[in-house]
């Protein structure tokens, strides 16, 4: 007997982890496993013993389809991280205990960088005290920024929500201005890597002009540079489009949504500040200081959790990291996380491998800097040669009355 | 020799305002007219001669397929008021003798309460100096208050999205909340009516309990009794989603938002004022009185120009609301907009009519008191009912690089 399989779920969802659930559970029936148990919100819930049994609520290929159409984390999310081994065994030992009560031998967790240090903590103690289970990462974060893998899972989905989205807005907002401009300024998700916010770009082709202005983190932001930018703009065009990103940051470190009155001091569990108000922040101050009219457009959580808007190739490379990483633990595999390595570009090709987590758990990987141009304000034809496969192709939703179908943990099967 | 047709866009765009003009265009060539001209940024542009040769934009039947699947208002669109007839006789006969310079005789107007205005004025004008032109409206407005009409091209779509949105962003809230309940407040358009707020309600499905709390303009808000509310239901529920107007207003008049330090001033040309930032500040209400997690969402003009996930219903009859009020023109009628009546809720079936533009113009129609329940704080079935077949059915974008396509002002054909 192999032992069972345990799968959770880890910080902000996305519009594909689910597929990559799909994956782990079909890799995990592949392979005979007797036992497939879900970690109800993450690590945090695995603490308590709050397990699911996945049977209970996916038996059929058609449930397998239903859930990789399904946003969000279906076993739940948690932002919880591990106490540092020494001085914690106890927390360590209290989890193995429940894996050896279970059975499990093969623990994936689908996560991005802070979700990574689990895997990494987990294998180290498992090694340390010569634990047989099996840890395994399978990468997943709207942000891309995740080491040595090409991309991550999520990204794909949300750039092309993004895209989308900006062209739409592109058109409604050329739509006016007929006497006067307006600038309507739109704040992307994406704490210190500008991966998202340069989605905006693709949005540009020979139906639509894109974004005027793109700001990334990894610029420092001068305000008073971006409205001599903006009055520029406005003295030429009847639209402005600026697409801006949440984690903008003046020269001197502060966040530029600090500068507003209205922004929040709530901190999360992995102690980051919760950002918002840039763009509201910096349309009032373009109103303010041009009489312009201007709008303030967040896309919030809608860019990783519009899976009716999925890429088809994100929506497919999640679900093979999920069932990759299954594979490679029940082969033998350990602290390691599944990466995508692209062997072509065009037509687009990719392989799967893996990566010791040491290397990933904590690290940030950020847009390069030569791939930054006009000033810091947008991003240059390499990043658009690397992005544009990603958000190829389309999966439609199951609808049902107008809306579409998704799988829950409110709907039992037994 | 039969005379030419001008067509104009107004107001705020909609996922479905160019479905209404492909629907123009259309009846204009079955009926053999000879030039179908389009006001660039509608009576605003037209006052300046601004008009452009559809021809020179629209050739094809894949053109006028491709025009039904490009969000805002293909033609430009503005927000301008005709001055009152009386001692302005001048800027009527102004527009009368372009209309007279482009052997225009059938005037078509896509738009609002607003914008129906125009079609009053002129028709009203025309009656007046024995004017031969003839002018019909065609009604559009995604807040679906224009009265008479059982609802209105463009709310259907909509209401699609806010559905949709909602559906994705209450899966993403509930992913949370293993330790301490989340609340998200998502701000929705409509000003007076709650008819978009409303459509929140449509989410609710086997698969989704839908948001906890629906707060529309129809009914003053009262910030205690919401409070009150918010706490009551996060002490029983991990995951708190509300829906809420732009417009709601306290007791004494005030609109919500303005009790917010961001509040904008902008007031448009019609003397609406900017209204935004009420989630914002309800979500820094909710956090300062109770330490919980909160997240603000403005669907903001997406809710108005995401085509890519538009209902098939809406564009059919946006399409075959411009065809009839064209057909009408050219059959003689003038000083009316086509109405929709639903002579089925299920099966759904709809007939076109058309009525007097004096009863329509300016005039807002909002949801029935008996359709509020709960105390002012969610929509009854007898809503669900009304808008359930609205949101049926999808029309999909056709896709290049993975992005909807557009038909744009900017690829001129000839």
């Amino acid at each position: 007997m192999k032992g069972n399989v345990i799968v959770g779920q880890s910080g902000g969802p996305t519009a594909v982890i689910n597929s990559s659930l799909a994956g782990v559970i079909k890799a995990a029936q592949n392979n005979g496993i007797e036992k497939i148990y879900g970690m109800h919100h993450g690590i945090e819930g695995f603490l308590k013993e709050d397990i699911i049994d996945i049977a209970d609520y996916i038996q059929s290929p058609s449930d397998l389809s239903l859930l990789k159409r399904t946003p969000s984390a279906f076993l739940g999310s948690c932002r919880y991280k591990l106490p540092k081994i020494e001085g914690n065994e106890d927390v360590y030992d209290k989890m193995f205990e429940i894996m050896d009560k279970y059975n499990i031998e093969y623990f994936l967790y689908i996560g991005g960088n802070d979700s990574m240090d689990t895997i990494k903590m987990l294998s180290d103690y498992a090694a340390k005290k010569g634990k047989s289970q099996k840890f395994m990462g399978v990468p997943k974060t709207i942000d891309n920024d995740l080491p040595l893998t090409d991309h991550t899972p999520g990204y794909g989905s949300a750039a092309k929500y993004i895209a989308t989205s900006m062209k739409e807005i592109i058109r409604d907002n050329e739509s006016f201005g007929a006497s006067k401009p307006t600038v309507c300024i739109v704040e992307i998700m994406g704490r210190h890597a500008g991966w998202l916010t340069a989605a905006a770009a693709l949005s540009k082709s020979s139906d639509c002009e894109g974004p005027d202005l793109i700001y990334l983190p990894e610029v420092p932001f001068d305000v008073n540079d971006f409205m001599k930018r903006v009055k520029e703009l406005a003295a030429t065009k009847s639209s402005v489009v600026i697409a801006v990103s949440e984690g903008v940051k003046l020269a001197d470190g502060r966040f530029v949504c600090e500068l507003s009155a209205s922004s929040s001091d709530y901190v999360d569990a992995f102690g980051h500040k919760q950002l918002s108000g840039t763009a509201a922040y910096l349309t009032n101050l373009v109103t303010q200081e041009t009489g312009l009219k201007s709008r303030a457009i967040e896309f919030s959580t809608l860019q990783r959790c519009a899976t009716h808007l999925a890429s088809r190739a994100d929506v497919d490379e999640a679900y093979d990291v999920g069932y990759v990483a299954c594979q490679s633990a029940i082969n033998g595999d350990t602290g390691m996380m599944v990466i995508i390595q692209v062997t072509s570009r065009e037509p687009y090709l990719v392989n799967y491998n893996k990566y010791d987590i040491h290397e990933i758990a904590n690290v940030e990987w950020k847009i390069p800097h030569d791939w930054i141009i006009n000033d810091g304000t947008y991003v240059s034809n390499k990043y658009l040669e690397y992005a544009r496969p990603l958000i190829i192709g389309t999966i439609l939703p199951y609808y049902a009355s107008g809306l579409p179908k998704h799988l829950t943990l409110k709907n039992k099967k037994r």
